[in-house]
């Protein structure tokens, strides 16, 4: 599996699109805005850009990929009246694999554009948005030609699957998941860590040829409390595929070798790697929980339980269909979704069922 | 009509895709290229720069689209191997309307930058491909961003239809007509120039702001040897929509009201507004022509009369279709079409038909 071919939301604007189905990276961005706007603050105030190049990686495509861009164009304005001066401009470059559906994003932005004349009146700085596509885990910017990077809910995405995690007779390690759960050997817990630990390590190593020195990033991945503490929504959905197997509708090899690029960490795991890897100041690391559907909850008040579980049945399956139809073929997903869609808050009842979120403040070293 | 929504090449790579149906553009870069290495070559030696940013305005999506790129790439490593000096980093910027096919352009990275790799033995320095989608009649990039500026068959599309070719009674100025033709009236060439004029002295200027001083362009366009000499390709699409008009299958109206946002303006137009407009040297201004077929003839040697034909249709199909179809509907298309084909060949027996072809190449005043 090439990672790359098979790593995306859904895309366009229909029924299962990940543009109508990410209300809760909506609601997560919404609680990491005062960090980003401290961090723009800041940035803004030491570095005094003409203009400010940032770069949203993992941007997606949907209502959420402009709003970070937005956000902080409003927070540049306010930063810069307090300071009386005239504001910068702003290159926004937003990043996604290839593969990633940016047409739709781009038919939204003369709308766009017409909006931040509207709602500014024409006193922000000139912006400019552009895309970049292309992996994290790797180079995608010319040296020090960024003073900010954002990121939420994309590094939880690892470069590949653990070679180690199916051996070379094809024998799988994990079986019977997709990702850690309850039942999987410490081994497996261990290949998937030391991909993480590559990976953040690229990661960081990239951005930091790219930051100007100085320079902020402002990450939100999915992590985990220990690395004991398998309570993730994928360990779930392996559970439905599992079920699946029993009853005869996906052969069993075809789930003992699937596992997902996807890694939440520790905060000690993101310490370790950052702190190995030398260029960043960690300025902050903070942890926080929701319920799998309190963004429903939030949103939509009046929603009894079917009605939570139908949206997060959907929401997930907005975000892990391509990747799993990959493996157990499109015609699976309607069948997964709704065993999904009848246990899940079943399964919330019975056991602790909780995102648990990683925000990670960084500054490059000067 | 808004030409943003509607002026876009044939997107996708299927049988009436602009992907397929770009020869003749690919025939006009590569008669072009000798400018463009010079001009890379000059830049190079004398502005060294770290990281050289570029832009293709009106890229498209095809294989043409990374043909530029592609081609001063080899032009930068020999450049910087004649100077004995390690090559730079590359940033290309591919711009287009928002609603160009940029998904198909970006699918096509991974094994581009697979071959480029190959290639060069990884000799050439770091090269990040984005996009900034937007209309270049404005401001696309941040101040002092580029040193060099490439467009190749978009300027001759204009930002908008002349206002003044329909009355505000509703009574059209160029009846009969698509673009300037033998029939048409001065006042239908005096509103094009004028439109030409606006829309280019806004291009010059947007173009100025965003170049560093000592930056170049080379602008390839569709050009005209005077005024007076509407030998156009879109005067024969006209022509054979007037043939549906008489026979019933187009009301009247809808073509005496419609008009391309095209224009191809004379070597003595060009210079006028480069003047007027004052930011840039002009350092070069060529004409080149070649017959309607030729491009045809030159990939296909065997091609007879009717298979050339067949070609130039579908060819002229991919890039005129979605603004064609905006006014006189997808279903009109095939006929339309296919009457382009029974006669095209047979009209350039009769007149003179060739692409005229103007090379701009300007460096910013320092």
């Amino acid at each position: 599996m090439e990672v790359e071919q098979v790593l995306h939301m859904n895309g366009g604007d229909g029924k299962t699109s990940y543009a109508n189905h990410s209300l809760l990276q909506r609601a997560v961005i919404s609680t990491v805005k005062p960090i980003v706007d401290a961090t723009i603050e800041e940035l803004c105030s030491t570095l005094f850009p003409e203009c400010l190049k940032i770069a949203d990686l993992g941007c997606s495509s949907g209502p959420n990929t402009l709003l970070v861009v937005s956000d902080i164009i409003a927070n540049i304005q306010n930063t810069f009246r307090k300071l009386n001066l005239p504001p910068p401009s702003l290159q926004a470059f937003l990043n996604d694999l290839p593969r990633n559906d940016f047409n739709t994003v781009f038919r939204s932005l003369p709308g766009f554009y017409n909006k931040l004349d509207e709602e500014h009146e024409n006193k922000s700085g000139p912006c400019f948005i552009a895309a970049m596509p292309g992996s994290f885990y790797g180079r995608l910017f010319p040296d020090n030609s960024l003073h900010f990077v954002h990121s939420s809910y994309a590094l939880m995405w690892i470069s590949e699957v653990p070679k180690g995690l199916v051996t070379k007779g094809g024998e799988g390690l994990n079986k019977g998941n997709i990702y850690i759960a309850k039942t999987s050997s410490p081994a497996v817990f261990n290949e998937y860590f030391e991909q993480f630990k590559r990976d953040f390590t690229v990661f960081l190593r990239s951005r930091a040829q790219e930051l100007v020195p100085g320079g902020s990033m402002v990450l939100t991945t999915m992590g985990s409390i220990n690395s004991k503490d398998p309570l993730c929504i994928w360990e779930f959905v392996g559970l439905k595929l599992h079920d699946m197997v029993l009853d005869g509708l996906i052969e069993e090899e075809k789930l003992d070798t699937f596992n997902l690029p996807y890694y939440a960490p520790t905060t000690d795991e993101v310490k370790e790697v950052i702190e190995a890897e030398g260029s960043f100041t960690l300025q902050n690391l903070e942890v926080f929980r929701n319920d799998w559907d309190s963004y429903i909850k939030q949103a939509n008040c009046g929603f009894d339980k079917n009605a939570r579980a139908a949206v997060l049945s959907t929401d997930i399956r907005a975000v892990g269909e391509p990747i799993l139809a990959s493996q157990f073929g499109e015609e699976a997903m309607d069948d997964l979704f709704r065993r999904f869609e009848e246990d899940v808050l079943d399964h919330m009842e019975k056991e602790k069922c909780q995102f648990i979120n990683l925000v990670i403040s960084l500054t490059k070293k000067r």
